[in-house]
């Protein structure tokens, strides 16, 4: 329910105005070096504040790691994290409590839990991914030890797309700018059109690409546990994620099967791989070796700097008027978040595979 | 590994040439009476042979239920199911057991397990989803119950797509043509199409849409198993799957979020309900009452009938070329796999749902 | 809640008087060699009928490996069987349809599903453990790769105890009366006494001791996981069990600290080994590379052929005369099903380890 | 692996020797009102230092709910909560770091992970079962809005064993002595023992019984996940125990069907009630409203205060003379632990209970 994973598994708990959020990352194998300097750079790319383009929440996000860990080092044991919430206006969202914001949690809370911590959105607030980078980050830097990297990066914002295979681009680049883009012309666009819909106290939307790389082929369950099926579960649990697709993905409906088949060919070094990669880095739902590569979308966000209409609890008819601080759109800070979930999905699914031979 | 759901948990085994297929659901509820001629429909409309666009195998596909219902109503106890394997020729696949089809799964099993059964495609064949059949439609019973239903129907095929909003059309009509498009124009469009990729000996893909209606407020879980989420983890398990997406779905992506939210309204009878529907029913993971909404994208099928390129377990180059009995457009018959997979989803979360207060 | 296990998993299903019962394998690694000839060894073991001192109940107990086996040799994915009920008098059963055996499972399904199949016990019979020696004879075949051996035998029937230390015993001897006792002299005694009580239409409890050898160091999970809990789960859920001890068990609560450590010593080969074994193999809930041994007592089954007074699911007191076939004591046929938990227990924590280390 | 339970679901995390461990309670329902004076002082029940006959350790216990908790109420969200550790003094375990304490987790654990935190046992410390004490404590106050409580007592310590029935006992006398044994005189002569035991620096076993009343019929699963095989891994689980038996128990082993069934009677209010309760109030692995009562046997603890011989990590023989605090014996502290396992228990089985019937 609030665990993810069947080996690595991160469990999360916390709401945004509680004394603190946190979680539990159990499965960590023993013997992993932990740096935490790049667990801090992985916070702040998360964070918000980072630029004025995303919500100027001042969060501390400083996490602290309570278990799990000796002289540096993962024992095996599960790793326990808190991260404080330090910056709580609770009396902000004093009006909110008896108010059913359009298109947030509220109301679906309400009706579920028959109750609700109506403050910053309680455990429905995005603060909570912050938790997730603590699991993503702790299995990225294990993955590496594999020679498996991930990245993401902002491939869309409203209709501003960058069409360009990622083999083309420079993931160097993609920290260089706040939107997330590594194509800079088309970052600085990206930028201009969230700053006019800021100005209009309104929102958009946008897509996150992902690109796994250095992935072993044999990763993946054949049936229910398909890599892409764990993949789009993990999407689709971040907020304002709206859907998922991999390799061809959506296009897929018009191609024809030969010019989506992806012909096989051997390397020099007698390895198998494929000349296209149509497959996206998964055949059968298993991975192939060739690189994994993904998209998310996601929706422009519900809290608009301008007055709406609502009701109440009881039903009545309201006005909303949110003054606090927003993203005008979620996509550079959803970027650390989906590869955080992804490097969840791939150790859990490297550590399960081997079970899988004698 | 091979189980789906938590509370009603689907255990499927099988592949296309052993003597069976089968499964066991557990957790169904006590008390459900079963229609053993609902289920025979259900199984009829993913059958392969049923008309001359989809493949022409003469599978039985008669289940056998083997415990868990007792005169003709659900025990409580697990319900064990077989589905025999009858017109099984598996001479026509010697041929491949040292060639990897291109984009099918023989490499990746290989690679995962060291070995596999080559026959027609072992564990990976389509046939798995007989299984799913089962769980589903039983599932679908218990949840009419509730008063929910499900009904899914083809959107797309190649690049004809029908396009009025699900709220248009008349689900009556979907198995009134054998490509499961509720429009009958539409339908002939996409009939044609099929037929014409399939004279070529190539294939095509597709969209299926699905619709989940009297869903009540409250299913899902906040974080890692949202609605969505296990939504997507289900349509992306099915073979030929590349893509989810729901509500608004990728559009989101150019959307502003004041075109995108929406807004509550109280219904007469005092509930309270949405003026649009953009957020497909579901709201910080939890559906809200309105109909549930979503798609999934197919690619066409790996298996052309015509001489290809491929290579051997050794790496060398060979020619392949299939002659067996393939679907050109896998969509048709995806539609009552997905309507499976949602039923699932569903009823599972309304069980777990009941533990969510004291 | 019909599964057990996490990597290696067994999912059962079926009652005494359905069309078969049967499960499926999850988790079972490709490569290893099936001995059909050891299974059905296996089940004839657990069978009913092997001699005058259990029921004469002629099941078939012929196991159909329907799915996961591919010319001989496991190949990763699930392994599907079914094992037929042919013997089924349900006529023998009518009378029970309204009547709650005392100390059976009839009053306590109807508390909980509200119904149930009153023939044989349904769900609750013995005959269910059937399934529980496929998966368990499987997991040995895989255990015995690795060089582990699990053996079980009767210690104990009424006050009739086999108090030799398990080292002195002759392991080849089990089988050799149908008590399965290694000790011929107290095989005999124990015989006697069951045929004493048989001739009264009684029944008598005893105690299954279970030993298991070449186990490494390092299985077992630090906390809710212990070897030893995962082990005690296991053999509580057998029929009739009513209790569990491990090492020096029972016995530790008179013991002094000082006599119950076991003092570590380095065998010639380097290996740190222990001087004795109280701790039973387990140190700290991980196995430490020494036997493993532990105790299950079992309840005198309820069924007496003898008129007994009892109440209809109206609460009216009528009586009872059971004619069936029945067992006086079950425990020799509980060594088998005690070996077979063992080796799913084992072999699951076998493989889950290899996820422990980076 | 480091979590417990289905829908009611225990994480914990942490050592002796980090700053905190803690854990998180995942599927509590919503609306449940938490006590705080009652957790404190079940915290109080396990704590070190409560009286001479157990260990001194200044162990500060004090917890901190960190979310899921609004305005006093459960919200349905999970609760973190965090237990500092205060007083660590890893000096007094520096000689520990290559040497393996006899019949403790040292050994073992630096054979699964391939090395270990050696200060105070990490992992493996008694200490852990802190966090367990949460998790029990706040389902206990969701079971009392059922009226189900929950009592455990000494039963034995040594060769003193308290051989009156529960139901002769008085519940409010167990922690009027040090020793939480309800029957005064026998409490004395426990004591006197423990007391003579730690004098030589030496240690002792016992025996806790448990009795939940107030339990509905019902709970429970039939096969794998009987309700006294989830109590058996629940106790078992408990550091130091050695053994599990419920009703009869091991004395089952000696009796006659005929003794050992518990008669069905009809209560002048219509329910159905057994005469005898030999069955411990499960019968089949479901509860059947009676009385649940079973035992729990802990070994003496392996830490002696006197010199004896042991190993290093190479295999060298070494000297050990442990001076910390530590228990002359577990049992009184154990009591609470086994509550708190046994409410967990309860509690997740009624949850999942409201899954069985349509």
């Amino acid at each position: 329910m609030n665990s993810f994973g069947q080996i690595y598994r991160l469990t999360t708990f916390g709401e945004s105005h509680g004394p603190a959020l946190g979680g539990v990352i159990d499965g960590m194998p023993a013997g992993v070096k932990i740096d935490m300097e790049s667990l801090t750079r992985a916070m702040q790319r998360r964070r918000p504040g980072q630029s004025d383009i995303v919500t100027a929440r001042n969060e501390s996000d400083s996490v602290q790691l309570l278990s799990g860990i000796f002289e540096g080092i993962t024992t095996g044991t599960p790793i326990g994290f808190i991260i404080p919430n330090a910056d709580n206006r609770s009396a902000d969202y004093e009006a909110m409590r008896h108010t059913f914001r359009p298109s947030h949690a509220d109301f679906t809370y309400q009706m579920k839990y028959g109750m609700r911590d109506h403050r910053g959105g309680g455990r429905s607030s995005a603060r909570e991914t912050a938790s997730r980078i603590v699991g993503g980050e702790l299995a990225a830097q294990a993955l590496r030890q594999f020679g498996i990297s991930i990245n993401a990066y902002t491939s869309q914002v409203g209709d501003i797309a960058l069409d360009a295979p990622y083999t083309c681009l420079d993931f160097n680049a993609i920290d260089s700018n706040p939107v997330r883009c590594p194509d800079p012309l088309k970052a600085q666009e990206m930028e201009r059109l969230i700053r006019a819909v800021k100005a209009k106290g309104d929102t958009i939307g946008g897509v996150v690409t992902c690109i796994v790389r250095g992935c072993p082929a044999g990763l993946g369950e054949p049936v229910f546990d398909k890599l892409q099926a764990r993949l789009a579960q993990a999407m689709l649990s971040i907020n304002a994620a709206k859907g998922f697709d991999y390799g061809t993905g959506f296009a897929s409906a018009a191609m024809r099967g030969s010019e989506a088949i992806d012909t096989f060919t051997q390397a020099s070094d007698g390895t198998i791989h494929t000349l296209t990669n149509n497959s996206g880095g998964i055949q059968g739902g298993i991975s192939n070796g060739e690189d994994i590569y993904f998209r998310v979308v996601f929706k422009p966000v519900a809290t608009l700097l301008r007055e709406i209409d609502t009701v109440t609890d009881k039903g009545e008819t309201t006005k909303l008027h949110a003054r606090g601080r927003h993203d005008p759109c979620v996509v550079p800070r959803a970027v650390p978040i989906v590869e955080a979930m992804a490097a969840m999905v791939i150790l859990d699914s490297l550590l399960l595979q081997r079970t899988t031979r004698l």
